[in-house]
């Protein structure tokens, strides 16, 4: 059997989260290790390592959530745009990145070190502001 | 009238460039700034700044189109996953970064500096074992 990912554990309830969004499908949620605030991590329910092996269904329902949480990202935050990163060599669990892009505003989409683990208090601020 | 983007203007054939899949709506090149060999731009024939902003039909085929490029990338290139970043501040036409990741490999998704112009001659010995 596979082994339970940490997103399928945050999923099932088992670790808690900043969550924005949920359907039967997928899940968005902020991340801990936030490059910036509202880092958003989109993640679908099902445990598939890589996005390239969804089927079409489930590779399109995956994408349209992604394209309604920026939009929602773009608009509460007011940026300029809301960038993506899937790299997914840490977790074998799909999860793409929505990197909220302020204007004006260079943001380091891969830094080292990777970025502090985030106050909880500050995460859900943010997440109050963004759930929808 | 809207300016021109670089990327419209190599889809009109004004700048040469090395092309891996072309249909009537999508063009896939190698950047001639490449993190890595294969490291390829998915671009809608459409200029639209922001792939949020595209509509749902449009949306999806661009993502159709990149699921089929990074297949190719991750089996010509035999790399264990192929990675994607969408940034976007520099050139106002949607353009999606497929990103080969060697397994083992740490690829630096956002380099400072950026990465130099790569060699013609190299470029296209890459673009000819993707073209598609």
């Amino acid at each position: 059997m596979q082994e339970q990912s940490i997103f399928t554990r945050i999923i099932n309830g088992e670790i808690p989260c900043h969550k924005i969004y949920e359907d039967d499908q997928v899940i968005a949620i902020l991340t801990n290790h936030p490059i910036i605030d509202g880092h958003t991590l989109v993640i679908p329910k099902k445990q598939v390592d890589q996005i390239w092996d969804l089927e079409q269904d489930d590779y399109n329902y995956l994408w349209g959530v992604s394209q309604k949480v920026a939009l929602r990202l773009r608009t509460v935050l007011n940026v300029e745009r809301v960038g993506v990163v899937i790299k997914g060599n840490e977790v074998p669990h799909i999860h793409i990145h929505l990197i909220p892009m302020p204007r004006a505003t260079r943001v380091d989409f891969d830094p080292t070190p990777p970025p502090q683990i985030a106050d909880d208090d500050n995460l859900e601020a943010v997440a109050v502001r963004l759930r929808f």
